[in-house]
């Protein structure tokens, strides 16, 4: 039944039983913690392999450099073999890096505030502002990193396809003060949606008034599905290439949810003029990153096929957990017409959406109840949700039975603070 | 015989002499490469079990820390142990991070001209002007640091127990503009000596005019020894804090040259408001570092004892190649009293001191002769040693039977490079 159709009466009943269903649940004394896209301990086993692996005193890359010296500043040959696929872009236009593909991002956007980008006048720092467009809801992480170095964040609306991408051009087209605008182009952050081949190329033919314009693409759930008829993104550097634009964009992936989070291997993909840049400054910053842990995962994976094929254990393992999630979120919530969430075909992310002024109160409930979530308005920037109705699930981590819990402590959140909601209306 | 107390025509024949053994070299086709300071591949040997290490199935750091998944930013418990008593600090006066100090050094004077430092009243790029003393001749990669991002640098020299405290006690004291300086107090690279319980405690006690002011202590080779009876290194932070100064030193160390560089663990050390500092800046930056690295290090050497007795491995390994070099320039120099030296008792680095005006031709003829050398004048700021006379001699890469026939080659070369210099004068 559709709550907003139900009578007061009806629904101080139902409050009743939710409220009795919720002690039961705080009674139970759960732990169940949701709040980070994290890998299960399952899913760190499947590269086991890479820690145990026995190199055969051989530490050399396929360019003679020892692994164990130093030396190398933008990643061994074999390295950046393995990775270019993830970006699609050639062996001069990848640096491999460390563990953080983060760390990189942040790393670009201080070079960026502090020296400039090439075909900028001069440095982002020196302009009285420095703006961010950021597509919300979206990775918390990103709008953190402008918030803490003073970069002034403007919200874009998503569309079923990608960001509102009539506001982007609007807005890059006026504003010279917009540097910049952060996207997970693939199995969206939290959204779970893939950007369409018209957003991408709508991207690619932006014309900014700002001649340092950077898209921070960071594809971090690249080849990351859950289902065979997975989504296909566009090559954006190809796109910006045929537009004249080919510096205008910086991309980022890791291995942090191939391999492991926190040693992993990261690189940045751009034109080749962008990496030279940046390898420029990287120069002075490190001698050069982790080449053992670089080999260590090319002998593992021997190759991105053997990636890709890694990625279809991770599959195995995770696709039941959304299966979960939208089953549950299918029965408890769909029926009541009190929330609405994309069912992904990759990624690590479920995003709920629910009525608004309810998001808060949700998870305030799912935690009284034992349930961490994300919080309410972090995806959102200045973790200041507009309409407070976003939720981001992150299913990977609990076990398939907590999952399952946590999921049915979830919906009768949902279903009690909306009736809530109604009942204060 | 003393050069300089030879007649022109002695020095004629014995140029000719030179410039025929130089010819002889040069015919050799010699291939060397002595220009930084690199572990030799048998000393990596040492450090191979890290690599091959069984972890057993157990990657939970003491903590229960599980070290393949995501969390921690400031390093593992055992991993902080480990690694402090190089500092000698406390568990909250230690970050561990990534493979490199030097980018830990980087990033924390890109934090301080961004956001500043605690004490300061604005960020350091926020004055006019930044300047850094230098005291030279010192380690390239810190002034390129400097030069990179605009930071003017004030060269210092050094007296035989550390820089000269009298010309640093004068500039801080007088300009604002002077926030920090460059100091590598253990077997200095590239002088070889460690500084005095003096100048440390004038160091903890200075009063810089700026109230940003810090200190960078590159604690490189702190157990980096080559003797029984090696150098032993006042604790500056202790000093520090008596003057009542705590916030005025970072300190930084890795493995670098324990383990493997560019696969090893670094780490700063500081009061704890800097460190609190630090973290609240480094936060948005990464989600962490490579715990599994740390982990890896720890379970291989135990103990910081462990790291101890490790390095005896590699002063075997290299203590011999210091002693080639110091015999080779008593032999061959030291007669001709045309150059001096510091036998150093740890670290990488011999230095050398010839006539003024002949560091590039000694580099020069040594590359001639098959020997790649450090740059002359890459141990001084802007790369401008303005005597040209210092070159910095590592002997640590080659050989043993290299090393002999790359420092009679830098031998002859000096010779030659010398009496070249007297015959124009």
């Amino acid at each position: 039944m559709d709550y907003r159709k139900l009578s007061m009466d009806q629904l101080e009943k139902m409050k009743a039983d939710l409220v009795r269903e919720h002690e039961n649940y705080k009674a139970q004394g759960l732990k169940l913690n949701m709040a980070r896209g994290k890998p299960a301990p399952d899913q760190l086993k499947l590269s086991e392999g890479m820690l145990t692996y026995d190199f055969g005193g051989d530490f050399s890359a396929s360019d003679g450099t020892d692994c164990r010296n130093y030396g190398v500043l933008d990643g061994i040959p074999e390295a950046k073999e393995l990775l270019r696929p993830m970006l699609g872009v050639a062996m001069d236009e990848i640096i491999v890096g460390g563990n953080s593909s983060l760390q990189l991002m942040y790393d670009t956007i201080m070079t960026a505030l502090h020296f400039g980008v090439p075909g900028g006048r001069k440095p982002w720092g020196k302009y009285d502002k420095v703006k961010f467009l950021c597509p919300a809801p979206g990775y918390d992480r990103h709008f953190a990193i402008c918030q803490s170095l003073g970069i002034e964040m403007i919200t874009v609306p998503y569309n079923s396809d990608g960001p509102d991408m009539d506001m982007v051009e609007k807005l890059v087209s006026e504003d010279e003060e917009i540097k910049g605008i952060w996207c997970v182009p693939m199995y969206s952050n939290p959204t779970g949606i893939t950007y369409s081949d018209k957003v991408v190329k709508r991207f690619a033919a932006l014309k900014p008034k700002a001649d340092d314009f950077r898209i921070y693409w960071d594809n971090a759930y690249c080849i990351h599905h859950l289902t065979d008829d997975h989504d296909v993104l566009l090559n954006i550097l190809d796109e910006c290439k045929k537009n004249g634009n080919e510096n205008m964009v910086l991309m980022f992936a890791s291995t942090s949810k191939v391999s492991f989070p926190g040693a992993g291997i990261a690189c940045i993909g751009a034109s080749k003029e962008n990496i030279d840049f940046i390898k420029s400054k990287m120069t002075y910053q490190t001698i050069g990153f982790d080449k053992l842990n670089q080999l260590r995962h090319v002998r593992f994976f021997k190759n991105f096929d053997g990636m890709v094929k890694h990625m279809e254990l991770h599959r195995a393992l995770i696709a039941p957990k959304f299966d979960i999630v939208i089953n549950t979120l299918n029965k408890e919530i769909g029926p009541h017409a009190i929330g609405g969430w994309h069912t992904p075909k990759g990624g690590y992310f479920v995003s709920f959406t629910g009525f608004d002024g309810t998001a808060k109160r949700i998870v305030q409930l799912c935690k009284e109840a034992g349930v961490v979530l994300t919080g309410a308005g972090a995806t959102y920037p200045y973790g200041n949700d507009p309409y407070d109705n976003n939720i981001r699930i992150a299913p990977t981590f609990p076990t398939t039975d907590e999952l399952q819990k946590a999921m049915d402590i979830f919906c009768n959140s949902v279903q009690l603070a909306t009736i809530e909601k109604l009942l204060a209306i």
